[in-house]
């Protein structure tokens, strides 16, 4: 197909995929002529990957590059694609990581993670993450929050146990790779979304109850 | 306290707290001079909260400005002081709404959510995520990862009970509300910290079963 039918099919607009092209994270049509060349669906597909983790992941143009190379790159595959997806959707260190209390706190991480027998890298960037956590809710006095830890763990480890299982039963390499980039992008945004009304829910409910109980009802 | 020793004690450069005063974010000094002003704790605890927002939760700062200006407002409480939290840490809209695949997503998380008799609006800003989600996953043809959201829907049910329990068992106030805004936005960054570590951990594991499994050990 022409570039204006990708577009058309896409719904990406024509001067957003020449950008695409121009930054590598679409790969050229076949050459038809001068100024002309031929798409595929693969081109298609391709372009809803990006469209998925830039518009729905909100990673950045240069995070999807990262996931996007890791992703045609065919040394990287499953469990090391799975850590250049987590990189690229790590938000830059912002936080102060040289006081002694996030010290402390990346420490605690630590306890909490290798307390419970997970194999990880010690320099994992979601382990500073969540030491930049702890030392914000414990900075404003927030510490009940961290009695949640526990459940936190437990549960993402029950949740990590069906989600990789689910992507190995793939079987077929490039549909596995597919599934631990999009797994971990998208199965965020849904995680995230759910949380939210969730807790919307249960706090109507769990308020609606206070008030009840107030009245002597 | 004076500005200097403001900045010094929460290790934020004095430029950036003069642009969170202009910005309205951290509220004036108590003047003491035509050109000094006098800060106290409350600033101090301010400040940490501001930059736990923005660079722990990741907020823009107008997202941080809507969210401290929900919590300055006596009328806004509880459950409505949720809301607000929720709006400022969702994302733009950048996915295109308007096609029927979109619209068919949005009915899809509707049935899940108001499938499990959960009471959330039905315009809620999670629930337009949750569909951008439920389309993306569609169209990359990752349909397979849709058979979590059952699991997600009880693991986060189970999640905002305790998560609600925890924030009224504080019954101040005050508490109760900078409870709410730190545990959905720093919360979020603890439970995705450890989603990532957990999802390390199995998939090192399972891949190493496979690879075992394989050598016909």
């Amino acid at each position: 197909m022409k570039i204006s039918e990708l577009s058309q099919r896409s719904g990406v607009p024509l001067p957003t995929i020449k950008f695409y092209l121009r930054e590598g994270l679409l790969f050229p049509g076949a050459a038809t002529g001068r100024n002309q060349a031929d798409y595929s669906d693969e081109h298609l597909r391709r372009l809803r990957l990006i469209r998925a983790l830039i518009d729905v992941g909100g990673l950045p143009v240069a995070g999807a590059r990262q996931v996007l190379s890791a992703l045609d790159d065919p040394e990287v595959h499953g469990h090391a694609l799975l850590g250049a997806a987590h990189e690229a959707i790590a938000r830059p260190a912002r936080a102060d990581r040289s006081s002694p209390q996030w010290q402390q706190a990346r420490a605690e991480a630590a306890d909490v993670v290798f307390g419970r027998g997970w194999q990880v890298c010690d320099d994992a960037t979601a382990l500073d993450q969540l030491a930049d956590a702890i030392a914000a809710l414990r900075g404003l006095g927030q510490d009940d929050m961290l009695t949640m830890m526990d459940t936190y763990a437990a549960v993402t480890e029950q949740l990590a146990n069906e989600e990789v299982a689910l992507v190995l039963a793939r079987g077929e390499p490039a549909a596995m790779v597919e599934g631990v980039v999009t797994g971990t992008v998208l199965g965020e945004a849904v995680l995230t979304s759910l949380r939210r009304l969730a807790q919307e829910h249960v706090s109507a409910q769990q308020t609606a109850d206070q008030v009840s109980a107030g009245d002597g009802r």
